[in-house]
């Protein structure tokens, strides 16, 4: 029981805090109407400054959204389930299901953007590949959208060496996608390593993505390796944070 | 090779795509100055404006940072690397080694704030650790602090029944802290969920992590499960995103 060192909190903060709670609780839910300046001016005796200052701090947590001229609603999350682990167990992959589908139950996450080129990978990737310095890399880029709205950028790095003259330099990589036919070529991927960070979009991102202000996006790094611990992959995720919840299950 | 929906960049993303690519290939490091706004103008053959704006979009995207009257720097990001799996394999708790020790190497992160009570968990918390209306929680509220700068806020609920009585109601868990003690007490944690979303600080993480402008918190819940499969501790954490590059091993 020891030091809290919390100050009286403003009072556009402690109406924050009561509207935060109440949203948390589920007595207001995801696309309702929040009390308006007017509502929180008589109920809680404010100016009017500090009602807004109280529905800004909801607004820039990215608990709440402004529509112009209908008030301040609760903003929707019902995000994508990522299971890392699950995700990435061979019986998905193996039988020819694509490793996205768990992602999504019965809603629609569908690539639509795809490029494929042969390119020279940043120094990064290369390095992370192992690659020689004339070695080209095999580069998939793809954008995925969930109900029409883009969620995910995924570019992953493949050594050409490696994957020419299969359906991975294809913009369709056949059944069970590109580990069932690095699976074929001999060199399947067992072991996983994701690395994941948060930060500010760049336009570039915040347009490619259609994201709402003041959200960040998830980088995952994820690297495939082979049973002799050759990195076969590199595939560097951007996601817009609003959209994904990332889940790891894992034993002590 | 399909198509790609690139119109031509702005001057200014160009000027900042060229110095990106710099610092990502280690031209600068971390501390370094950056060109200034005078060295883009001669550089590009650009107005003060776009070389500002390219500056701009450095910041907004936490590569750069201005000092007042310096210049724009090249943020350090030597993060914290939290390794999500090896770090709660029971050979380091079981061993009387803390689970943060995997995280830091040789330097120091520090409990600089702790807190222990007894409370009624909020309702989503209540209802993962299956608590009946009338159990009450032990929470256990703590701030990490690293190299001084405070990078995580972590908040456990233990279910008060199966801690009473034990040091996990204290300050000091002793050797090998909260899990080791769960294992002494018949409730050894063997499984973990560990949940991952980003979104933009509240006021009060802004002040109690002491974050830089333009950053997200990660925000990581992590359930503990017995072998029978009882929830015996949800943690919920606060990361500041500029401190932490998350990283979970597993195979196929």
């Amino acid at each position: 029981m020891a030091h809290t060192e919390d100050g009286p909190r403003p009072k556009y903060q402690r109406i924050a805090d009561t509207l935060r709670e109440a949203i948390q609780a589920g007595q207001y839910s995801p696309g309702d109407r929040l009390p308006g300046e007017n509502d929180l001016m008589a109920a809680h005796g404010v100016a009017r400054m500090t009602a807004r200052q109280a529905l800004g701090v909801l607004r820039d947590e990215g608990l709440a959204e402004a529509r112009k001229g209908a008030g301040v609603f609760v903003r929707s999350f019902r995000p994508l389930r990522r299971r890392g682990i699950q995700r990435l167990a061979e019986q998905q992959w193996g039988n020819g299901r694509s490793i996205w589908s768990a992602d999504i139950g019965n809603r629609s996450l569908e690539v639509d953007q795809v490029t494929v080129s042969e390119e020279t990978a940043p120094e990064r990737i290369g390095a992370v590949l192992e690659l020689a310095a004339d070695e080209p890399a095999c580069v998939r880029r793809r954008r995925f959208v969930l109900d029409g709205k883009p969620v995910l950028l995924a570019t992953s790095y493949l050594p050409m060496p490696v994957v020419a003259g299969s359906e991975i330099t294809q913009e369709d990589t056949g059944e069970g996608g590109t580990y069932a036919r690095l699976a074929d070529l001999g060199h399947k991927p067992v072991h996983f390593r994701e690395e994941i960070r948060s930060r500010m979009p760049s336009k570039d991102e915040v347009a490619r993505l259609s994201m709402s202000e003041g959200t960040p996006v998830i980088l995952i790094c994820r690297t495939a390796f082979t049973a002799k611990g050759r990195p076969v992959e590199v595939n560097e995720m951007t996601l817009d944070a609003a959209s994904y919840v990332l889940e790891y299950d894992f034993d002590a």
